[in-house]
């Protein structure tokens, strides 16, 4: 586990809210490692466009997927792109609604992905994606074969540039409003995974795997 | 609730997965309605940021608020910015690691937001933000007040141009694949809300309000 700072640069260094900034490398892996989806921006003619996907991380690597046909991967391996990934943790209920928040967690990694071309990488990537959404994936179902290898399209990013953002704890109110018979306090978010629900199409015997339950 | 279709332009026509796209405006607005955090998509010296924040609908129109001394929302109001919110439903396990996939509902707004001056509008705009992110507080906490609302910069973008995209149902896999060992069905996600937990500093006495358990 690294626990060397973040970068700073211009865009990582938060311009407001500053304690809200963490700079442990630890901090930014647990998210990205514990988190399902992340929010793609690109840019495409001039505006942005932001697209929930899945990801995956291998050590300072982040790798995205998809389709050779997608236009939001077509231009991302040739322009930078920023990555969101956030954890919602709670509702902030303040005394007066200026103070409202939310409690969560988010990294943001910018950078210019590479296409990976390397078919051991490719795999690499894959897995550390199908780690990331389903843990226990890659070694119950059936791998990708080279049909399917050549429509998939990997980026690879690096995390060097990367911020996170964290706020936790209760509302800070401003000091009269304390006096005030309001209710302030947190409502906690989780996200949470029900019953396996199997394919109609299952075939009888077929048990639901063990490391399902664990999630 | 209107059923007007949704928009069609070049980016919200979906270039893949074409079954996937929503026409009805009811989906976009339970999408926008039932969520608590969006990603808003700038472009900041020519690169894209996603950042997470709140926001609100009041009809055909989405309100965003931030410090008005934040650059995501000061570029903001100038320039093209895209919006979405995304619920995650379920993890797709599919027998191919090809086919798994994600059930999803997510809606994306495209357009430039118009700066909110009327004082009424920012009312109303805060209003429908408070009310997304924390149903009841409009009427429970401290309203804001003047130096409050100076220090708030209120955006208004319309849903002319949006769109919508939802999976849902079993995974679908390869003919051949159905015969595999290998157990296949959606693990189901839901976004929970925990017993609310007061802040540390509420005075003796007030009660937790009761809409917060129909949360």
């Amino acid at each position: 586990m690294s626990t060397a700072p973040l970068s700073s640069t211009d865009r990582t260094r938060l311009g407001r809210l500053r304690e809200r900034a963490g700079t442990d490398r630890a901090v930014l892996h647990e998210i990205l490692d514990t988190g399902r989806v992340c929010h793609l921006g690109v840019v495409i003619d001039g505006t942005p466009r932001v697209i929930p996907t899945g990801y995956g991380r291998a050590g300072e690597t982040l790798y995205l997927h998809g389709s050779t046909g997608a236009a939001s991967l077509r231009g991302g391996a040739r322009q930078e792109i920023c990555v969101t990934v956030t954890h919602l943790d709670g509702i902030v209920l303040a005394r007066s609604l200026f103070h409202h928040s939310l409690n969560y967690r988010s990294a943001m990694i910018y950078g210019t992905p590479r296409q990976v071309t390397d078919p051991a990488e490719k795999l690499a990537g894959l897995r550390a994606i199908t780690e990331t959404l389903s843990p226990g994936r890659w070694d119950t179902a059936r791998r990708p074969n080279g049909k399917e290898l050549a429509a998939t399209s990997v980026l690879a990013l690096s995390l060097a540039e990367a911020s996170v953002k964290v706020r936790q704890g209760p509302p800070g109110d401003d000091e009269p409003d304390y006096a005030l018979d309001v209710w302030a306090g947190v409502v906690p978010v989780r996200q949470t995974f029900g019953e396996p629900v199997p394919d109609p199409l299952l075939r009888e015997g077929v048990p639901v795997p063990a490391g399902l339950a664990s999630w």
